[in-house]
């Protein structure tokens, strides 16, 4: 396969370190080498997503099949769900708890703006709800939201709070605990530079004891975390389905080599790739699309100039520069590039790299 | 890693092909490389599954999300369901049907033998159902089932055929079309010698008829057909979720070496490793649990002898010799080892690997 600079909203490039892990010897899902390794990796992703108590795994699926186990595991049909909206990803929140025939209300915000807490209580006052559920960073827009602000007016409404970590975790402050969260998931290929495949997920006690209370059988057999426990923390290591052994091997190493540079550093370094791609791309003409101060350090919108043909640049950085930046997603369709930062790849050259190619791209265009 | 040899019920070792195509750089979900190779990959997966038109693709969880992907996507709350069921992989599928809002009736049939289509046939009668289900190689209990012969009874009761192939696909015959099925899975990491993570599957075109009139969506987003397909087959590649990337890689290596040796002759190398066990295993006093006939090549149920403690011998096979083998599940436990030749396994001289050191195991013990 060929190497392809991959600066879009993930998959990241893979690290050669994790690489080398998923190319390790497959070992049975009830080894004990294997039980000690996921051991292992149950803690070291409790530590990464800040989560002290209730129960931090992750699931046989990508970042989608965490939002669903999230949801299905936490909702009953007819329960009441309460969604932040505020690009892609909420809404696909929104449409995960109605299939999981839950009642959703949401409370909705332009693209490329962040989550308002003023109007989340407003929306919220005088109503309970089983869930209250938002982005912390919005793929499709690179906004981030104030969580933490969020996370108190969940609980004046009786909710647990879900929050979507799969952009932001290993690339910015993440706190489950800290701030107030119950239940959150995120994905391998952001900012933890491993492929794409499985779902780290955190349940706080909280959740761990709404989802004891279920008066139903979660709907997906899969994702039930119920069963799931018996295999992954029961003492007797109850069978479930076979683990995806190879990807575990990958996750693990991704998560080591994010402790071995040091968390806060790898956070800083994300910050400055960002600052770094913000300056040079601001030298040539170019604007961010989202307002400073809500910026996501790994994926920058950037606003496709008038008279520029979004595609074909992208076209051209992926055949000559072999670079892979994102188009918009959805009303964002040819208005925003999405220029991704993540783990391996939030490094000055990189951002050299990128900035150099398309000065050239721009230049013919113009 | 450790370089244990894997003979449980899987998975089996990953052969240095895959795991090099693991390894191999990770490029986008939306990279022309990548489609191209996930839309070689559906054209041969549809040469293995025999399936010729209506859809066949890969789902990004285990076999056990393949299952959940056949049942959620055909059924719907109300619908009625029949699965035949003799061993753990049935129940499964029944519950499964259950959590999806089916109405399921069963047909049991006592672990270790197939299931008798006269039973089913007299169990059908007179009655309709949505969707009719049936294994193929029932892991749990090492035998096979006439799923050909189910398939008429099936169309009679007006159903689709379900068929569960996660362990036979890749090591013995399995013909979508020709045995009249209608929606099958499988898994990675039996026959096919890939880690697990991935689901192949398959819909005929009179199922894919059935999921066009659905009245309501899929219960589940993740799996959802026909945002898959919008993904997988459309024009416009419509993003879903991110698509792992790396197992899809190791998933198309294996795939391509089962071609490459001929798939006949490894349905061949299956037999014959089998037919070897059998002889082998026969000579040191041990029986198979399953009758002649109604065997599994890859997948050997063994009657552990009076008297020996079989978690013993698997522990010593585990320690001494670096084997895994299989224990017995549910009410098997205790009564069988369950031995995998599965794959790059398939082979004589893992036959007197293993056959070596059960005789050295059971000579101590005995």
């Amino acid at each position: 396969m060929e190497e392809i600079l991959l600066l879009g909203p993930g998959p990241s490039n893979t690290s050669q370190r994790v690489l080398n892990a998923l190319a390790e010897s497959t070992v049975g899902h009830l080894d004990p080498l294997f039980l000690d390794l996921a051991d292992d990796l149950q803690k070291k992703l409790a530590r990464l997503m800040k989560a002290d108590g209730g129960m931090t795994m992750f699931v046989s699926g990508t970042g989608s099949a965490g939002m669903e186990a999230a949801v299905l595991n936490t909702v009953e049909p007819g329960d009441r769900v309460f969604v932040c909206v505020n690009g892609v990803f909420g809404g696909r929140m929104a449409e995960v708890s109605r299939r999981a025939g839950a009642e959703v209300e949401t409370v909705e915000f332009p693209w490329g703006e962040p989550i308002d807490p003023q109007k989340v209580k407003e929306a919220l006052a005088g109503k309970s709800f089983k869930l209250v559920g938002a982005v912390h960073a919005e793929t499709s827009t690179g906004a981030v939201s104030p969580v933490h602000e969020i996370a108190p007016l969940a609980r004046e409404a009786g909710a647990l709070f879900l929050v979507d970590c799969v952009t932001s975790l290993g690339g910015m402050p993440f706190e489950r605990d800290e701030w107030g969260i119950d239940v959150a998931y995120s994905g391998t290929q952001k900012c933890l530079s491993c492929p794409p495949g499985l779902a780290p997920l955190t349940f706080s006690e909280r959740a761990l004891e709404v989802i004891r209370n279920r008066e139903t059988p979660c709907r997906s057999w899969y994702l039930d975390l119920a069963l799931l426990l018996q295999y992954y923390t029961g003492q007797k290591r109850v069978y479930h389905h076979t683990a995806p052994i190879n990807m575990i091997y990958g996750l693990n190493a991704a998560v080591d080599a994010i402790f071995d540079e040091g968390l806060e550093k790898v956070h800083a370094r994300h910050r400055a790739a960002h600052e770094a791609l913000v300056e040079r791309l601001g030298a040539l003409g170019l604007e961010m699309f989202v307002t400073e101060g809500s910026r996501l350090p790994m994926l920058n919108a950037v606003t496709v100039p008038e008279g520029v043909d979004e595609a074909e640049v992208r076209m051209r950085l992926r055949k000559e520069f072999k670079i892979e930046i994102g188009a918009g997603l959805g009303p964002m369709a040819g208005k925003i590039w999405r220029i991704g930062l993540m783990g391996t790849n939030a490094r000055a050259e990189v951002v050299d790299q990128l900035a150099n190619a398309m000065e050239t791209c721009l230049a013919v265009k113009s």
